[in-house]
């Protein structure tokens, strides 16, 4: 049999890159560094197709979590061209472009001593409700400088997104660096957040209509115009979904498929689904990479950016 | 310490009752057997609680899996009075409205293979493309159905869910059902499911304006009127952070709460997070009974339904 | 596709007994229902099979949590004729068996106060200082009474745990039991575990040598005997490779497999393995029927005992 | 409140180290990187600690999945001096020490094709049968190399291993680099293995007793006769319990403790458990650093070794 691959023993060294460390990984290939690995090789691939229509599904707390400069580095290094975000990931990404902080605390409370304090829980990250003050009268005054016409008449999340981004200052966040590369940001449940509940609350006032099948349209047209498509998946949820079922419209199915995640198969889910569920669907392509990288995303995704940067500058050189 | 109770050793015995085992659970207390009977006594009493608003957070594949009539009895008998759901949840449901069927497969194919079979795979449980076909069509019809200005001026997807079960036969439909008791089923991300891609389908030949803010206005007046509040959410996802998200309006806080869910903490996603967490926000009040059962739903929430049912038709009598 | 079978959704009723509710799952058949029932009718063969040499595999603290009399009728209704276990479980069955008690606390210590006030944790159950102190009185009492020829010769964990059970009078310990019926009781790393501390205590003063050779020599001539063999393992560890390994020299394989584990398989490590992996290694026949219980033991091994105990009941009149 | 500290988002650039990755990770602080980083400072403490007993817990398949370098390098560099392990990966160890190797296979085959072809399947790593024939030869060979008496009069685990060590000629092997460093390997469930098989093969031929109570000894006396005790457990089981249990003996507890694991507490096992149980215990002082890293051994194992030891390379200088 010459399919047959040695799985070399991992060697590490001192001062040795994240690239040395993932090359190693795809020497031995075995469990979840191989797996690290080959997410890695079909990152880097999909990175550098300039014709190619790529997702980034962001699910799970990843900006209280400190992955923000990581994904808007995604954004600048044109890795990724449209994101799929839980309204929760851009209410946090508002909270720090407003001048709030996500913290962590070396003293133990408990939860009902947390809420005594105004202090919020998100797993080991905390956030005061002070910020969520400064962040309702930070996004009720940019609701405020968009158009009105455009409001009432039903405007679609995506372009929503980039009104917002537009009138942020920080150039370290991800709506304003977004709306920067022209990249759309979906968010199919954004009701389902507290930038969600803004809305609710500017419309106390003002009218506003939240046109959701206009940004199926686009992804729609953005999908068929595609000449391919590419997905990293970061801790499933709708922001998956959304994407999947976005390439069974064209008929065509995704030519590379990432996900990340700490889910599992067996509860039935979609969100710990293999891929290879999602290719019964055709929703990705036969023969298309695609890996499932069952890790914690605070940990891959920065390696895998990290030794894409490395390899992409290299071979640009 | 009097705080100190035995953990008695679980006994079964031959034709031993739901509500039996969950009696032996709530003796030995210890583990899952003992977070399960902590989770059938919330549910015993938040079920009987007539003033109290109730909700069931509905994520995961849980109506191909076969959990449609459980939910519905969940509904007839009014231990829940309002639901929230992903999007698949209820295209699921209308597929079996409409006369399709999910199946099993005896034999084994991979995925590539039942692909080209026309047969999707959501993990051990299968369902032909035809059937999509069938839910096309059925649907359409009844979207034409729908007064149109209805439809143009903005609906909600509350009203939306029960104009769709006013339109159906299936006495076994979850839709129908809440349709008939009032119960409203929220489904904040409608637009990621198949459901959702027929009312874009439908928009290319007719006006329709699916209005999102009115449901969360819906869910805040509910939250507001109610006296108290209860949840049951089953596998995370939008429903859980969605349910959540509703009592933190108001103030209050939930009365009772349980979740059913194999997701993990660690990896810090809503999904997976210990309801603990929700008390440092709000969401949860301090003092209230709660319960994290990590398990899977399909066998846990048949449990806790007729151990319930059993305990309530006795103390009616 | 004559291999077609369709989801029956699950419907529960009042007084609905285990094997109603488990018959429901066998009509649904999906998720860890479905394998719920799987696992229920591979039970039900095998503990009606009475020429197969029948295995427990018992890790996971399941003695604290509450498991003792299930695993105990198991060995009395001869559904299992051999038993691996951790040192752990036969500790924790021994302070049983010596008066000693597990126990819940309904109020909050941390671990740091938890040790102060002389309390020991196993995740929600805890046992005292005090009942260790009970335990090695009686275990070196009981050491004493043992030949000390035997002792000093070499005994197998299997005879020094048959000695240990003459020794014992809990009707209700598994150990008892396993001595009264007959039942070999494996321990291959009994050093490591509370019992086996005492064993070097007791060597401070006597001789005594384990021969964990002989305990080979006693699994392999029952393997070599058996007509066929049977596997329940519970989560996974030490006692679930010793069972397959077993039967691996005898070059045949297990006629029937049951693992219940909430390990998963992607971290690589044979607890979580999935038993087609054993079937690799000629662990498991081809053929034979196996199903891998994603599930917490505590909840389901009860469901599972029950419902073939009413299927076995009547299946005798 | 000054015990706050901002949660500072995580940068990559090209070109970065592991250790400049995992000092991103400790100004974040979050999920599973700020755990990340948390493991590598507490293991640079103690592998720069010349007093402490340094035990590396060994369970999963960590050799077949390629850490053996990793390992040998801790044994080496003096970050470890005691390895408790699984009688698997030291199999796995000799099974390359003689010249086998564990492959991967490009082509998918199902596992009752796999056991045709003569191929064990580890997950995603697979060993042909030819390699445990090797084994054979080569184990069977060494023990006859033993003293004889030594062997019969009851020979402890680690001293046999120690033995084995001697006689091997792979300089990249475990067994062989912890003999020359004198690091004894305990293995309390050495009979659960091939190797252990092996030596009950070897008994049919000549006299061998494995004196198990000689092992507990001689970790007891280590343990005693140390000033400081530290554990890096990977993978949980036996080894985990084995370490932890050790300590408990001598009153003090371990003053530093990483475990990486992907098992949950949930279930309420030992090897899912949370370092924070043991110190209910007494097995980790009060006050000593811990941290649980939930995480694929693979993946984050390499990181800590090659970060810490340019931390320390660094510091040397």
């Amino acid at each position: 049999m010459n399919q047959e691959k040695i799985v070399h023993p991992v060697n590490v060294k001192s001062e040795m890159s994240l690239n040395e460390l993932v090359t190693q990984f795809e020497k031995s290939g075995a469990f979840g560094a191989g797996r690290l690995s080959e997410a890695t090789k079909i990152f880097e691939k999909f990175a550098s197709d300039k014709e190619a229509l790529k997702f980034l599904g962001l699910a799970g707390a990843m900006v209280p979590a400190g992955m923000r400069h990581v994904i808007v580095e995604m954004i600048r290094e044109e890795y990724i061209n449209v994101i799929v975000s839980t309204g929760a990931n851009l209410t946090h990404d508002l909270v720090e472009a407003f001048g709030g902080h996500h913290i962590r605390l070396s003293k133990a409370y408990n939860d009902i001593q947390l809420n005594r304090l105004g202090i919020n829980r998100i797993y080991d990250v905390y956030v005061k409700n002070r910020e969520f003050v400064k962040f309702e009268k930070n996004i009720q005054k940019i609701l405020e400088q968009i158009d009105p016409v455009k409001l009432e008449k039903g405007i679609a999340v995506y372009e929503l997104l980039w009104e917002i981004g537009r009138n942020l200052t920080d150039g370290k966040s991800i709506i304003k660096n977004a709306f920067e590369k022209k990249v759309p940001v979906f968010c199919p449940a954004l009701t389902d957040s507290i930038l969600g509940l803004q809305l609710w609350l500017f419309r106390q006032r003002k009218p506003i209509m939240i046109d959701v099948l206009k940004d199926i349209q686009k992804m729609i047209d953005m999908a068929y115009e595609s000449k391919r498509a590419a997905v990293i998946s970061i801790g499933g949820g709708v922001p998956k979904n959304h994407i999947l079922q976005t390439m069974l419209i064209t008929g065509r199915g995704f030519d590379y498929a990432i996900q990340i995640t700490m889910d599992r198969p067996e509860p039935g889910g979609l969100s710990g689904a293999s891929l290879s569920e999602a290719q019964s669907w055709g929703k990705i392509k036969s023969g298309a990479p695609w890996v499932d990288l069952i890790a914690d995303a605070t940990i891959v995704l920065p390696i895998i950016v990290g030794a894409v940067k490395e390899r992409l500058t290299k071979s640009r050189v």
